[in-house]
């Protein structure tokens, strides 16, 4: 087969598909599990809700990425999803699943504080974000803020925060966050 | 009526009080509400949870001291109460009552963030914590801090966090904490 005969076949084996949020047109392979982008610059990252089953796509891994997280059975695991479930919308977990590799490589938290200060007011925290360090540089820490950021607002809060070392300021400040206290921690083990 | 007279008609109408938390004797008047301390060094000044009953004692003025904290109706704090009722352990408000004068005259509260990062682990975060400002040398926010830390360590906390300006730092180093990160805020209103 001569490359012209192999692009005639494998065009053949695609079909367009619009994604009304980017007002793009994407090729996807028939496969329905798997896509095949033409150009990776194209590729698609959303965020979702976390699900039980991106456990099996890395989501465990990725932590690792960002402090220790070692052992997590799966029973753990379900343990702990049906308990941040049972919150509802007052604690939410973002991720972003690459759709071609099928790992989940960008994720975050928020939950939702009930104050009575501030007129009984409520406030957004935002926690272990992070970004696979392989797929890096395309905004993927800025999606899952916005996510995160947007969920808070539409849950009424008067304010979103988080903490964060001295070297990630730079980024949450392009957020449109800005710096006010200082963190203080104590550690029991 | 002479001195000696006088503290004789006092005493009569006093009767001494065990108090098994700090194995001493005080007296209390034989009004039920209302304790006569016969040394006002030897107040007492204990944490306990957040009541429904202290809003008319002064709770809601306490945290004006410290942020925005307008108008709450009766209505709008038993709702938020009983939100926050429902969270059980997981979210505890402390307050300290003064005896005397019947006025809750500290408070702070801390909530539990259950991750998947740690290990499944939890994280304590402490916050609003205010004491009065007219009884303040009395080590009332040590021993809110306390109260909150110690929750957060029975509840399996891996450790506890707060955010604070820089004036406070000194004072959460003398509770054990240190300076890890810096808090970043998008506030939307």
């Amino acid at each position: 087969m001569n490359n012209s005969t192999f692009f005639f076949v494998l065009l053949s084996k695609l079909k367009p598909k619009y994604d009304p949020t980017t007002f793009r047109c994407y090729f996807y392979n028939l496969a329905p599990e798997k896509m095949q982008h033409t150009d990776s610059e194209e590729q698609i990252f959303r965020v979702r809700k976390l699900e039980i089953a991106d456990k099996g796509k890395g989501f465990i891994e990725l932590l690792q990425q960002l402090s220790v997280c070692d052992s997590v059975s799966d029973e753990e695991f379900e343990r702990r999803f049906q308990e941040l479930s049972s919150l509802g919308d007052d604690h939410v977990i973002g991720v972003i699943e690459d759709e071609v590799s099928g790992k989940i490589v960008a994720t975050g938290s928020v939950f939702i504080e009930k104050k009575f200060l501030r007129n009984c007011g409520k406030v957004g925290h935002i926690e272990d974000v992070v970004v696979d360090s392989t797929i890096r540089g395309k905004q993927l820490g800025k999606k899952i803020i916005n996510f995160l950021t947007d969920h808070a607002r539409s849950m009424g809060c008067y304010k979103v925060i988080l903490d964060c070392s001295l070297d990630n300021k730079v980024f949450y400040e392009k957020c449109g966050f800005k710096q006010k206290e200082v963190q203080m921690v104590r550690y029991f083990i």
